[in-house]
């Protein structure tokens, strides 16, 4: 196994500014495994859905090479549940309802045959949760992802500490990389979260962009401008699924490489937001991805040379 | 005159969370001048100030290759005065006074010898007083930047319109972005925009960088991601300068010479920023701006190369 995602398969129903969905298909291991599928095709899911999820969404994860043996499908009950509501400025939302259902009592486990896996992302789920997922793997993959939010921070945050103390990439976004680290500096942040027992750390900063931080070195890619982001649910996600599915593919964990497959993350994310919910990440081409990874190409190189 | 300034030079004082100053010297035509003057020592500047402005300040200049002899000095009275206090996320402030003095009759006068101007920098004053000066110089300079702010857009929108229409590069924010459009995207902001009669247009977004856009391109700079940002007075003025000022050192302004003047720009307001005031824009050495900008290329330059 190339990659394996842990984390939630849910349903969404989106209001934005551009108008609202019902219930769709969402969930971070979705939008994450989707977005790595563009570059990986030896995909693993582990996560839990009701027998209300439609066959024809697991149908077309498979078709996206995505292998769903590790997605429990509990009979009687419902699938994870989120609505939520955008502001005008898209940054901001509100949550409109919550319903755990499955994941309340969710315990993930990995099939036998996802368990040598080379890159493993664990994507937002209680800390206990990715452990739990994460001590199932016999051998170190090479790399570990966890992405996490403030939630976790307010009610286990000592969880949080000790799973970030065993993975090597940290995904959070800025006003959380802040609320853990207690500085407003983004850069001394970045210091202090490291200071954790991480390699690198990834702030991403919505519309303004991502950071990646060792701790030498700091690399920024913008998001692209867009005419018009129509729905941002599922964008970090798709960032995330994006970067580990490029190191999957390339299997290079070195810091210029890392520096690309945050580019290539960026594209997935621009993707996303551009339809509602994933319908934009289904069955991109790879001229399509090519092509929007030359639009950051042109919107950020330049060539200056220093004497 | 490889470039010609016009705009104010002024006291501020200013309250951060790192701290307050007393009356220190200001203004847009002062930061953006100091930061054009690490490009080109054939720098003129056109403002006004009271007696009261230090005689030092002004040599200070000059020793920065500044020529002020547009500088007009008017006895028994006093300089414009602006007081501000930035609050804690540094990127919004609440004006504690606004003093005009002086500015409130400014009549710009551009000396004989400064009309032969390559380029020309419009510092943020009423259109108005943009468009008298600009009329003063009898042949068109190679470029024209002005920057504005939303206090004209609010009270001489058809004035600013016209002055835009006869430049060839716009300055201001996000906000004023969209508000001179009606756009929230600022890419169908940045469209409108230039419609007005622009050939450029940048977009600043403080601590988010800036965008260049011109009718078939986009680039994006980002902020140098510091440790403190420790007074964001005279940032934008000091992007514009260090701008504008490369442009005139390479007298090329093609979209490819607009980037990397932008770098540059970026470079001259992440000093800015770093200490109050103007203190960090005096006496940079060449080694201090080309490590910045090395900085800059670290930050963003990655190689991919899509077969």
């Amino acid at each position: 196994m190339s990659l394996l995602t842990v984390g939630t398969v849910a349903f969404d129903a989106i209001e934005t500014p551009f108008g609202k969905t019902d219930k769709i298909i969402g969930g971070a291991a979705t939008y994450a495994s989707l977005a790595a599928s563009y570059f990986t095709k030896n995909l693993g899911l582990v996560s839990v859905v009701g027998d209300d999820f439609p066959d024809e969404s697991i149908k077309m994860l498979n078709n996206h090479g995505i292998d769903t043996e590790g997605l429990e499908i509990r009979q009687g009950e419902k699938s994870f549940f989120w609505s939520g509501r955008y502001h005008n400025d898209m940054n901001t939302r509100d949550t409109l309802a919550t319903e755990l259902n499955v994941l309340e009592t969710f315990n993930p486990v990995v099939p036998e045959k996802f368990k040598a896996c080379d890159f493993l992302m664990l994507g937002n789920l209680s800390p206990e949760i990715q452990m739990a997922a994460m001590g199932q793997i016999p051998e170190r993959p090479k790399l570990v992802v966890l992405d996490t939010m403030n939630f976790w921070m307010d009610i286990a945050l000592e969880d949080l500490k000790k799973a970030i103390a065993k993975v090597d990439v940290l995904t959070i976004n800025d006003m959380e990389a802040r609320q853990l680290s207690g500085e407003y500096s983004l850069v001394k942040a970045a210091q202090k979260i490291l200071d954790m027992g991480l390699k690198y750390l990834i702030i991403k900063k919505g519309e303004h962009g991502a950071l990646l931080f060792d701790n030498k070195s700091v690399f920024f890619a913008p998001a692209l401008p867009l005419e018009d982001v129509f729905d941002p649910t599922g964008a970090g996600d798709s960032f995330a699924g994006g970067f580990i599915g490029y190191l999957a593919k390339t299997q290079d964990i070195s810091f210029d490489n890392m520096k690309r497959a945050i580019i290539f993350g960026s594209a997935m994310a621009s993707f996303c937001v551009e339809k509602f919910g994933m319908e934009r990440l289904i069955g991109l081409s790879q001229d399509e991805v090519d092509e929007r990874v030359q639009d950051f190409i042109d919107l950020v190189q330049f060539d200056i040379s220093l004497v």
